[in-house]
């Protein structure tokens, strides 16, 4: 089988989405691999290993940060795309990858199916944004079922002005990190959020907000598809997600998503990656 | 073969070092995964995402951080021996794994191959202690031939203190910074330097430095191993690699070091990683 190992393992490729890295991704990896796949997690460009920092928040000046332009304001969803497609192609340049994103990754593991979906067995969208009636993330994230998304508590700054969707990993303040709890990791303790905070990114760029994300029917409409619903989401709210669902299948009525459902928060990969890496191997 | 994917294809698990963690690796797994094989960087107990941090650190209160007690300062060396058998057992239950160590991560692989020397095909030491000889990390940092190390210049605070040898990954004061590449990533710039930096976790817990490392020629000395000399390494000299490669020599004669050698900082994980898989998968 091509992509695979030979003997029907397989090889994933973990996207992560806005704000996050590769290292979020490392006990769902664990598992897959536990599980005898082969599996790997992307920095997509400006982001873990390949981020870039404002001089001020290096230096934890909160008020300068706030302001400051954005050292990575200049990439693109082009840029995420022909990451992830050169990354599929050194893992596997036969094809065969099932190709998982998560959230904001939703956006490049779409464009990426759309630039080659001869390399891709599945996608899988983990609560993810899905781009089909709606042509952007910013589109998807106005749409009234986003409504009562908690993220916009942590933004900092004007992103008009930084050129980013910014947060501030590194404000210790105990509202500031409960808010960010809420939000994004709602299902699991303090302690172990700031585990996985510590690793995030202060910088979205904000024009992979805004770039087209849309695929085609034809290409990546063909490709099969799995969507894994996590129904305590307060970043993507489960009726944002069943919206992108509906709205996706109507593009492709004779390729629609296969849906799984996960009782997560917006973040499965820190509070239940095993059942996450078991749902993914089922697929 | 055992612990293989049955195809000659092998198991990679990669061990961090002091300060660091699993993510550091990113580059290197994905080179490996790219050639074929399965691999999987842990965290350590008390490291990524498994990491505590004081509450001063995360408010940003240097001067209160440099005395506060390290909340990972009961972990033990056999702690990490415990993960890394744990994961051994995990990623291939049958052995067969190639077991690679950075640094201090050096004590952990040896006590894990101690413990389970069945488990494991091949040890590898990245630049990483290596206790035959001396007893411990803290012995082995102490020889003469370890006293050119720079890396005693980002030590903040009393480690009888606060239970641990500390660093401040997040002071951005540039002469601090400069002192962390030098010591650490001589032969990357700052920008990447401050990528890795990052990622790194403050505290590493005294007692791993000082617990006793080292195994016997009858279980950890039957196991296959090699060591990567790192020649610009200024965190653990050249001669001090050299010393610990002829101390372990000495106590298994029967079963000496393979040696490799690559013109590299303390972190070929960052400055090379390409070619530091390629040595991994000729072994």
């Amino acid at each position: 089988m091509p992509g695979t190992n030979g003997d029907g393992r397989r090889v994933f490729l973990l996207v992560h989405g806005a704000w996050h890295a590769a290292a979020h991704w490392n006990r769902v990896a664990e598992a897959l691999n536990r599980l005898g796949h082969r599996v790997h997690a992307l920095d997509l460009p400006g982001s873990g290993l390949d981020a870039s920092y404002p001089d001020s928040y290096l230096r934890n000046d909160f008020a300068a940060f706030a302001s400051a332009p954005s050292p990575i304001g200049a990439v693109r969803l082009a840029d995420y795309r022909d990451a992830v497609v050169a990354e599929l192609q050194r893992l596997a340049p036969s094809g065969g990858v099932t190709l998982v994103g998560h959230s904001f990754g939703g956006l490049a593991i779409t464009q990426a199916a759309e630039a080659a979906p001869e390399l891709v067995d599945r996608l899988v969208y983990v609560t993810a944004y899905v781009p089909a009636a709606q042509a952007n993330g910013a589109a998807l994230g106005a749409l009234p079922e986003g409504a009562a998304s908690l993220s916009g508590a942590i933004l900092v700054g004007d992103p008009r002005a930084t050129g980013a969707m910014r947060i501030n990993p590194r404000d210790g303040d105990p509202a500031y990190v409960e808010n960010g709890r809420l939000a994004l990791y709602n299902d699991v303790s303090t302690e172990e959020y700031l585990r996985f905070a510590a690793y995030c990114n202060p910088d979205l760029p904000l024009a992979v907000a805004f770039d087209d994300a849309r695929g085609t029917p034809e290409r990546w409409g063909a490709v099969p598809r799995t969507f894994i619903r996590c129904t305590e989401d307060h970043t993507v709210p489960l009726a944002l997600q069943d919206r992108m669902i509906a709205e996706a299948d109507g593009l492709t009525p004779g390729n629609r998503f296969e849906v799984r459902t996960l009782p997560s928060s917006h973040s499965p990969f820190a509070s239940m990656p095993d059942r996450l890496a078991e749902v993914l191997v089922s697929l």
